[in-house]
């Protein structure tokens, strides 16, 4: 018999945030006080991009322990010399390393998220440092319980510890949290730890329409377009 | 020249809860059900009494990292044959220990919160673990940006590191951060760290009017009555 869904655990970037607008937007307005032409959408996609790879060294111990904030700007300096960006002021290049912190989310979130809130706990479980997620919540007005990090466990996801860490914390088994992501790669480490899972269709992660990752019938125990309807099913 | 203050830690029982009525309510509930008389203001003060010795045991090593809410069960297993409570069936008892999770909030703090969370991000930063402070705040319409706990450092305040430890998870600077609390040895250690310090007055934190502790004039960088007046102090 399956455990009662106790809490709701969220990736944040893609599956409650759309990264991709958010970084298009402030690189764009950036470039354009600077008189910098360029490919703000592909921008923001290589920014993206470098993001797994710099987890992985993490991961495997070939850099030590380093936050979200410090990866997205060595990737950062790493792409602008080739977007143009390698000459503005310092003040700058940090003030856009922190767009990751001012990300707007999607348009069910809030409202989905506030009714998720009245069934069950709903907290953040991220790879995002704890100060990003509290800006962004503040700026997008998320109102999570708490805020959950890889952070916390000094282990990025997919690693156990994040999964298992977080219903730690929280009080309850893994089979009472249910992982909630728009990554299919994150929901099965996630139940993989014995997570239930709920997958949240969102084409335009990466700025246009793309067809669906690959997954198995029933490999979910939810598949759905939105946190609206995520409450709606999980009531 | 001090530093702006971006962000406000509060310590939680006594200063955001009225931990006294939360447990003397519960506690006589329950002992009404089952026909036991008692003084339940008096078992509320044995069991918060038991809280310092406990954690100083998890400090100095006696104990491994224990949470508050296994703390909470010894003492309460320690006290309970004084008050007639031994006999309880283990549910009831369980339940009574989770009677932390549910304190009420002074009359002042839900307002007073919403109105410094405008201005600067609130956290908690209290003994409790996690999900007691979760529980809390669901309960009490708490509406904190973040939930840290000792539990994220596995050190208990006056730890230096719980103090510390904060301020890093948010990203900023201890002169950055301003310890809330009703108990000047909190607030001390957490100055010695390099926080900037508020004291709110509880006089009604141990149930009954109680003379003000001692401290120095302008030891801590503000004295208020309420979170209300601390918001517009700050303002």
């Amino acid at each position: 018999m399956k455990q009662e869904i106790r809490a709701l655990a969220f990736d944040v970037f893609g599956t409650v945030v759309d990264w991709h607008r958010g970084i298009r937007e402030e690189a764009a307005a950036l470039a354009g006080r600077h008189g910098i032409d360029g490919d703000w959408a592909r921008f923001a996609r290589e920014w993206r991009a470098g993001y797994p790879r710099a987890m992985d060294q993490v991961r495997n111990g070939e850099l030590p322990w380093t936050r979200i904030d410090a990866l997205h700007r060595l990737i950062l300096d790493d792409i602008a010399p080739r977007f143009g960006l390698a000459s503005l002021p310092e003040t700058e290049l940090a003030q856009l390393n922190l767009a990751w912190h001012r990300l707007p989310a999607w348009p069910d979130v809030v409202e989905g998220l506030t009714l998720l809130k009245r069934q069950r706990i709903i907290t953040t479980l991220s790879n995002g440092n704890v100060s990003l997620l509290v800006d962004m919540a503040r700026h997008a007005g998320l109102p999570w319980d708490c805020v959950i990090s890889a952070e916390l466990f000094r282990h990025y996801k997919p690693d156990p510890e994040a999964y298992l860490g977080c219903a730690d914390l929280l009080g309850i088994a893994p089979g009472e949290l249910m992982m909630v992501a728009c990554h299919p790669s994150d929901l099965r480490a996630a139940r993989e730890q014995g997570l239930r899972t709920a997958y949240v269709v969102r084409p335009l992660e990466m700025g246009q329409a793309k067809a669906l990752p690959e997954f198995e019938q029933n490999e979910f125990d939810f598949v759905v377009d939105s946190f609206i309807e995520l409450a709606r099913r999980l009531e």
